[in-house]
């Protein structure tokens, strides 16, 4: 940074390169400000197809974009690479693992969320979460060598084969749970993995009374359905109370036996930076942000993406899901209210355009709910899930390799990248 | 296995993935014999592109391909995953981690060799490896991160910029420089890393008095005068006496700090497994075998690639080079000596049919010494160089996905997987 424009270019810093913070450093590229986009990876991580990760459809690299690729041309934007262990916000600084200071005039916080296991005992040493791109890559290992297990050591497993629990049916969970059936036919199938398919067992756990929370009664259906005509065992209403290293017990006693549990109950904001802050916190812990997304008190930072309770800016007292377009639509948004600082202009209050929502429950099966329209389901939802999809992946690159992928994947050659890697660190 | 048929087919275990083992196991498929092909990791690694992915330039998943995609359509072929501790060479059983025991009827030992340090201290603990795909991968996270540091905090650096020190000057330390070169500049121009780039070094160290000891003097020249161009420190006649966190010493006394030191030294095999055979050893550690690749005093195990001291079949008393080559055709050989067993027919001599060696420098250099002809250097022989291992390459998913790459890096497109995934484990 040139020392001698400090005091005339304002310096933004922005916190975490995920949808939020890519889509605020987008918009303050080329414009008359210094950015600096920090984050602990090098890299965006196209979170909606984790789950694709996780059940080795994708490769790691096809849903994970270098940071510095995307803005390598954009003059006034640098990366900085570094965890963000606090901010402080008297003395305008965020401070770095390292224990590195970073000055900011205008702080946008755009850090996400982590895992939430709602307290649940045993959770976090045994379920298996799916957030992070490293949850991902985990899970994929896991699921890999398990198959592995089962045919040279069946005798290790409760009735001879392995059962993979789900918990938590969000689009997450379902899809998660779709594509475990799809991994595991493609094993026995196709890679001859021995093992006793009938008794191999899918199980998603919703602790509500349906499926997909946020969707309509009809894609509800639709969901249960077709994953149970697959084979995953939908149980509804049923609460987790402990995860233990041989499986789940529910609030009504029952055990069940798992050889994996993967975890997709939901997130929270609970981390000791977001505390930092000091602000007020709303229901999963998510900061309270002003309808302009700043926060109360500090005009100078902006909260945006998981991290905020966004308003939706419409009647609902309820904040907006966290989910990628409105962390998207928020951290465009905090671009925007900085540009207007900058210019001498009032800051506007942010509202949600809802597009809709989409989750998927595996080949030529997805539901896709349209804020206006009709629910599109089977294959026409699946072709636009796929379509917006691969419309919203960051790099060229990734969309091409992706959708090679994929088509290989459809067209059923058998060529998936099912290796199992060496083990991989938590990093959240 | 059918219990019924043992006394009648033949069980041929095979021992390793690698380009030895694959050879043994396809010359087998559709055999009458049964085969079980056993390997600690689920995949095979096309080991010569090992560098792209230390560098950056190829995604794991590109020269990984799984063993159970492989041989999915051959009925008399398992796969068993699993890491292979000892042999038990009387009761003609192979013991695993997990404790199984599987018998054999014919043993095929491939199981490749590991990276010699030479007894240098401090090696083991602060130089990186470059001979499986943890390796490769901990690498390219290790780059990296150097350039993301020596952007951040050039004061932790000598000079403010990294030293990059590859020690061995064979094809895979001749190719780890001049692909290090290349990542430094494509960080520089590309990703705007913000290094003192002039300060950034990358030195290759030798013992010997020359660069790819293999090769004829001329396309050594080449290979020297193309890293030189290409701001490579090549330093003959140096001999490394030690590692340290902070760089290495060389017999000279000479200090030469570094921020990551590769070890593409050489291999040897010594380890408990190869051991437990109780046979002979030659120079590197390599198994004795006999003209036909048997154990001596064992006819039903044959050794073959990178484990066994392989006869060149010719006037050479010296063993072949563990090159990609000598393991395919070595464990080719082997699986056509067990049918000639099998068929009550004598065995053949083992002749390797050495039709060049390769070796590339970077974009459009390469050598390729043909065993007859000429040297082929600069962008002819990088084309052959090209060819040849595409061809090679495995899976045709793979071949075209790493096109694809290659294509994309020669067209100068921004899109490299430069990403820093987490921690990997040793797993050698």
């Amino acid at each position: 940074m040139g020392t001698a424009t400090r005091t005339s270019i304002q310096r933004v810093v922005v916190i975490g390169a995920g949808f939020a913070g890519l889509a605020t450093t987008r918009h303050l590229s080329n414009k008359p400000v210094e950015v600096t986009l920090v984050d602990q990876h090098n890299f965006h991580t196209f979170q909606p197809l984790l789950y694709q990760v996780a059940t080795a459809g994708l490769e790691p690299a096809d849903v994970a974009y270098p940071v510095r690729t995307i803005f390598g041309r954009a003059p006034n934007v640098r990366f900085r690479h570094g965890r963000v262990t606090r901010i402080d916000v008297e003395a305008r600084e965020i401070i770095l693992a390292d224990a590195d200071r970073l000055s900011y005039d205008l702080l946008v916080m755009a850090s996400g969320a982590t895992t939430n296991y709602y307290g649940v005992p045993g959770a976090p040493e045994h379920a298996l979460p799916l957030y992070t791109l490293s949850d991902a890559r985990r899970l994929r290992n896991s699921v890999l060598a398990c198959l592995e297990a089962a045919e040279s050591r069946p005798e290790d497993f409760d009735d001879g084969a392995p059962t993979f629990v789900v918990v938590g049916a969000g689009p997450t969970g379902v899809e998660m749970a779709g594509a475990l059936v799809e991994l595991i036919d493609v094993a026995v199938r196709r890679d001859r993995v021995r093992i006793d398919s009938q008794h191999t067992r899918v199980v998603l756990l919703e602790s509500t009374d349906s499926v997909l929370g946020a969707f309509v009664p009809e894609a509800q259906r639709y969901a249960t359905e077709s994953l149970r005509a697959r084979a995953v065992e939908v149980r509804l209403s049923s609460v987790v109370s402990e995860v233990t290293e041989s499986g789940v017990r529910l609030t009504s006693g029952e055990h069940i036996g798992a050889s994996m549990v993967v975890w997709a109950a939901g997130v929270t904001v609970n981390s000791p930076l977001a505390d930092s802050l000091g602000a007020s916190r709303a229901s999963g812990g998510r900061l309270d942000v002003r309808p302009d997304l700043s926060l109360e008190g500090h005009p100078d930072i902006f909260v945006v993406g998981d991290a905020a309770a966004v308003p939706t800016g419409g009647e609902s007292p309820r904040p907006c899901p966290q989910l990628a377009p409105v962390a998207i639509q928020s951290g465009a948004h905090a671009a925007r209210q900085i540009l207007h600082r900058l210019a001498g202009e009032a800051t506007e209050p942010f509202t949600y355009h809802d597009k809709g929502i989409m989750a998927t429950i595996g080949r030529r099966a997805a539901v896709t709910q349209l804020r206006r329209g009709p629910v599109l389901r089977g294959t026409a939802g699946w072709l636009a899930w796929l379509g917006l999809h691969l419309v919203y992946l960051v790099g060229f690159r990734n969309r091409i390799v992706v959708l090679v992928n994929w088509a290989w994947r459809y067209l059923d050659w058998p060529s998936g990248p099912r290796l199992i890697l060496a083990d991989v660190e938590r990093d959240d």
